[in-house]
């Protein structure tokens, strides 16, 4: 038995549906290199011929190393009543450069007649063709079978021609959507059994959660035989979003024995779920399953005593398997470890019993207590385990700034600031405009620290995200939380910094960037 | 065929344990009548032994009178090695004062020796004895088997003695409880099965979303004979929370042929849902089946346009069957017969194909180009629409903004604002202070628009949202969207605003905030 199950990822295509959602080339090129670190198979990136924005980042994937992850690209099948050689759509899914294709087409006579209006047998011809086209190019080639599930149930015999065309023109595997979501996993498992035996090639499956059943579903049909799972890392995507790929991957590999990612990636779920969420300008939800900061927490005192004694009398898994942790909010007595851990990676001299450990705990605690989170921003967390061990040097000291800023000035000027900084002995007052606070105080603080660091001509700010903590509670005056990523030549890093002001909470993201590669670039003379 | 399933709902106990859950007394009793509004058929309250606050609330409900619900109080069996008549945590279960009474006992031998620690014998007397204790006191009883799902797996015999002990004791239904949430569907249906055959009594279930699979779970159970169904509204819980009670109720009722719930009140499970949500101080989560603002979103312009044609193309129920909505988000991808409709139904007079509709149109994409998006900004985009169809009057003129801000001011008020308007011939000039630039703007607009506008002491900014667009490629001269949420008595509206300087974005969307009220109350008048 071949306990491989592969993984495609669809954040970046089906996530990008989701609402709210919205993410530039940085936050897709970041994902990417997520989801191909934790060794993810298939990475689907988006439409290139629906969407001018999707083409920029396959020109961009075109000088990017991936070290496990196969990049796809998705596009429809060819239009009706058209020769396939003339289809700019497909022409544009070839050009996009991958070494794997997506294809999807309808499977649903519903779908053939009400929305595509054309005949069944147009429908099974573009199909099959659109796929040979790909195929003659050499690439992999996934057929989405959209409304599979829907379309069966309205009418078997069409919907497994659907499948039997995708083959006939060369797909190497179909896979079963379940495009509106509605299906249940006891149907959804019977139609697959019946699909598995209408083609000899893999077939995979793509279910929606309209009914909340998306991930039972997944694993269901893998259980009898579906050998390629379809879904987004954190879930999301259009309507109710997709199957959650970490529920679906914790479920399959931990407790079915089947192989997702690789093994010793399992651990890495929660930090790169955290990292997700914050490319996407979100808190990952607390009651995620495996990864949530609730999913291990037992909050009621008669649970905490029953997995003080054993963890399994309220636990399915073990919590640190998926690099999550037991919490025990009432008594304070978690995570310890895992931030013991992660300070001695920083500090490899550091006893992780000591008192010095505990100072930076506390430390760590009282800034998560007015919104810090460091996770996602690992400058400023080494930044405060080097100043509360006093193993950090000062660069600079701020005196102070002022900014000025109103509408009646020109545009791209709307602001001004200066920076009175000290270096040593020496002080230095700086001002600079800028199209908004930020910006201003930025270029300010930048001309005068590059008179006695030149070097920090070649650090870039690369993102910036501003995350509004408690907007429902304080609406203008809300808590922000700024995260700023910087790149000196190729690496990149990221500071955090947070207060009511979003000026202030810049300014302190930003003087954590330059605090913190001035500290790299002196360990590295 | 019986198609009744009995609802329990246990948001104020189990779910009382979710992370960051806190209700007061008062959020009870709002959440008591709105599961009672619905014809939810039990409310389980809380554990008046553990909990003292717990005791308030049923004391609290004495006064009150429900139309449907039944309330039950919970908590533990006897303890063990004692006398039942002696047991303070019964005697507190009695004082209640509740017509419903649910005892949880272990049903899971490795419970019983690991945390429990007492014989199998004596726990068997323990559920029979405090089970017979309840009933002779004449309430109805709901026995919990806690673990039951574990406990079968590890020792089958065991846990079905643990029922047959309840149903002994005279409790008149059993709930098999997968305490740990770690049960896969295609298990627990089996499970079920054999738990029925060994039992007269009706018998329950109640799942925990640990493996992401709660509602398949109790769905699965129902179609295979589980009568009586337990969970939360919104699924909140401990951990991962307990199975979704809307997705159980839509998918039973509206899907499989059960009633739930009376199915005149199928239609209330949306806004009840926004209101235990608003009562839990958090916004429903977009993506909630059945319920959510994005459950029957259409962002995608092909996927919107199928839906216009037919809207069972990419939607698996009516969304008005349950109180929810159609969207079509006027975002740079939808169609342009979506975005007309949206302006129709804000100005009915308007013909879709005519040329006002086309300079709105046009309008909005060019307003889409340097980074607006409408999607979950209603008023903007009505402002948008009436100022472009000269339908707007003007309530106030900037003349200007002056900000100042810097470090060194006390924490409280690091910035400053001048704001000066005109209204009719007057002009205004006021100031103000506040945390952050955009607070100190905001107060002094408000305080020189309200010399004008008293209602205007009505408007609550609710809501305030950054969103960066192009950080990765302007860093802190980014591009950034500002959404301000504000309410005015009872009504909820969204305003954004665009700007290179957070500051001016914010400008935009206090703008249209306070401009969109002033109209609305125009037109009410």
């Amino acid at each position: 038995m071949n306990n491989k199950v592969k993984i495609l990822d669809s954040t970046l295509r089906d996530g990008a549906q989701g609402y709210k959602v919205n993410f530039s080339n940085t936050d897709k090129l970041t994902i990417i290199h997520l989801l191909d670190d934790i060794g993810i198979d298939y990475v689907e990136v988006g439409n290139p011929a629906s969407n001018p924005r999707d083409r920029e980042i396959f020109e961009l994937l075109k000088d990017e190393k991936l070290k496990h992850s196969k990049v796809t690209a998705f596009g429809s099948t060819r239009r009706k009543n058209t020769n396939v050689y003339d289809d700019n759509n497909l022409k544009a899914l070839l050009s996009a450069g991958t070494s794997v294709c997506t294809i999807f087409g309808k499977a649903s006579l519903f779908q053939v007649k009400t929305v595509l209006e054309c005949s069944e047998e147009e429908n099974l011809k573009m199909i099959e063709e659109s796929c040979r086209f790909i195929k003659v190019h050499g690439r992999e080639l996934i057929f989405d079978a959209e409304h599979f599930f829907d379309g069966y149930k309205e009418n078997k015999e069409y919907a497994v021609k659907c499948l039997k065309a995708a083959e006939k023109g060369g797909a190497d595997l179909v896979c079963l959507c379940d495009t509106n979501g509605g299906t249940f996993p006891f149907e959804a498992t019977e139609i697959l059994k019946e699909a598995k035996k209408a083609v000899k090639i893999p077939v995979g499956i793509h279910f929606h959660n309209d009914s909340g059943m998306a991930v039972a579903s997944s694993v269901g049909c893998v259980l009898e035989g579906a050998s390629h799972v379809q879904g987004t890392f954190l879930g999301i995507g259009e309507r109710c979003g997709n199957a959650n790929l970490i529920s679906v991957i914790g479920n399959l590999q931990i407790k079915l024995g089947y192989t997702c990612i690789p093994q010793d990636k399992l651990n890495k779920l929660t930090p790169t779920a955290k990292a997700m969420a914050s490319v996407n300008n979100s808190v990952l939800p607390y009651e995620m399953p495996f990864v949530g900061k609730a999913s291990f927490t037992h909050k009621a005192g008669m649970h905490a005593a029953a997995v003080l004694k054993n963890p399994h009398s309220f636990e399915h898994i073990d919590p640190y398997l998926v690099g999550n942790e037991r919490r025990f909010p009432a008594s304070e007595i978690s995570g310890k470890a895992v931030i013991f851990e992660r300070i001695k990676s920083l500090v490899p001299t550091l006893s992780p019993d000591g008192k010095e450990a505990e100072q930076v705990l506390s430390r760590l605690k009282e800034l998560e207590s007015i919104g810090y989170q460091f996770e996602g921003a690992d400058a400023s967390f080494e930044l405060m385990v080097r100043k509360k061990l006093s193993l950090f040097k000062s660069y600079f000291k701020l005196i102070y700034y002022r900014i000025y800023t109103g509408v009646g000035t020109p545009e791209d000027y709307n602001a001004s600031a200066t920076v009175k900084v000290q270096v040593g002995d020496e002080l230095k007052l700086m001002a600079a405009e800028g199209n908004g606070p930020v910006n201003a105080l930025d270029k300010a603080l930048r001309s005068a620290l590059e008179e006695f660091y030149p070097a920090l001509k070649n650090v870039k700010l690369a993102d910036y995200k501003v995350r509004v903590l408690d907007g429902a509670d304080a609406a203008t005056g809300a808590l922000v939380r700024v995260l700023i990523t910087s790149t000196y030549n190729k690496r990149r890093y990221t500071t955090v910094g947070v207060s009511r002001d979003v000026v202030d909470a810049s300014w302190k993201a930003l003087e954590d960037s330059y605090e913190f590669i001035l500290m790299k670039l002196d360990e590295t003379k």
